[in-house]
């Protein structure tokens, strides 16, 4: 394996052609044709993959409608890759109508209908929640996303390098770690954590501090090495999410430098 | 004086009405009629100052010819403050055809005439120099930029920030440090010493890293309290200086947030 860092890869193919980070439009629709509708918009606006976040979907509890669901979202998204993702509401997510052993039959379910193209769930939730979530797309050759948040502060640097570890112990293919900064020095800690890890892990690693604060995060983290970036399509699905037509003419001068 | 970080201040106004960074065009024309055309079109990109690299002009030895063009130029760029550098070949300056005591009373004579806004001195140049330069400056009410450069290296963090707070001691209204990184982590030590002295000086600071791994601080420094950037017009004075229309268009994305 090469130094680091890394790009996120799916099916065998880096996102991005490799170029960190990758753009992330999360769908946040309630009802089944919103959701199709904010896809289609979302794609259009030239990502390189779509979230769905389906805390938000109303038929989270079924998990036939929420893998037929998917199948047409990858339709409606021209091909993007579809990362699924439930956040529990201590996760920055909605209220919940599930347990865990539901959540945890629902990533099943998904995983093996081959629906989406990589999975995310948070590493402080129950451990068996995500022991099932981890083996059920190692299973399928979903590309796993581990992820930690603190919506409330940003712990020091060695802290949140230590979860971008943890989350390569636990098998991801790629470790995310999203704080809440209070301070420019937060972002720094975040950005320096990811920096980090991104030079020393084997896998890629995504780094974002949310918020006002920590907008800039989103913006320069790919030159610190992180591979992932969320623009807000629709709505942000976490605070600090530029519109992502913004964030893309952003990115794009770190790309005329590529050229010199 | 309030908390930091604090813009730089012009005859008592903020450049760029208090945001930070204030975006500059450096001008480095050889001949007379090449600088006129050089600063009208570098002011046409809207940036909030622009910067006369003196050392790249062929008249740089008769001071009476520097203070004319310099009164010419600042009629050329329709009103935009105008920072006067001279760099010697060590400071990443053009071959130099001036001794010290030259240098010296080219700077007291632009003072004096009150033909520019700002001055910039480098740090490391001849003590005499230097304290000429602050003098001049300081009883010309002109704002004062001391500067330290280092084109091969980053020095750690501490030495970085120490670097600030001597430009701080020496009488300096903005302190100036660029450094070419070697890493990414270099880049996060430079944005480190800068956001610390950006928050605990009661100057302006401007930090940034050069060539291409540093590009990143250009766009993202003012996140971290960096009151100046370079932004290339007809050509770029220091490696890694992006064409200033992209870098408006990057740091554009920063007011989006702003409004928010």
């Amino acid at each position: 394996m090469s130094a680091g860092p890394h790009p996120i890869v799916v099916h065998g193919r880096p996102l991005a052609q490799g170029r960190l980070p990758a753009v992330c439009v999360p769908l946040v629709a309630r009802t089944a044709d919103a959701l199709l509708a904010e896809a289609a918009a979302a794609a259009a606006q030239g990502p390189d993959l779509l979230e769905w976040r389906v805390d938000f979907f109303e038929g989270a509890a079924r998990s036939d409608e929420v893998v037929a669901r998917a199948s047409r979202l990858r339709q409606a998204a021209s091909g993007l890759p579809l990362l699924f993702t439930r956040r529990s509401p201590d996760e920055g997510g909605q209220p919940a109508a599930l347990d865990d052993a539901q959540v945890a039959a629902l990533y099943q379910a998904v995983c093996r209908a081959r629906c989406v193209d990589l999975v995310d769930v948070e590493m402080q939730a129950d451990p068996a929640l995500v022991a099932a979530v981890c083996d059920a797309a190692r299973e399928a050759g979903i590309t796993l996303v581990l992820s930690f948040h603190d919506f409330q502060r940003t712990p020091p640097a060695a802290e949140l390098l230590e979860r971008f570890r943890l989350a390569h112990r636990l098998g991801a293919d790629v470790a995310k770690v999203a704080v809440m900064p209070q301070s420019r020095a937060d972002v720094l800690a975040l950005l320096q954590a990811t920096c980090e890890a991104g030079e020393t892990l084997p896998i890629a690693v995504a780094g974002m501090a949310m918020g006002p604060v920590g907008v800039v995060s989103r913006v320069c983290g790919g030159a610190f090495g992180s591979a992932l970036t969320f623009g807000a399509g629709q709505a942000a699905s976490a605070p600090g999410q530029l519109p992502v037509a913004a964030l893309r003419a952003a990115l794009a001068v770190f790309r005329v430098v590529d050229r010199d």
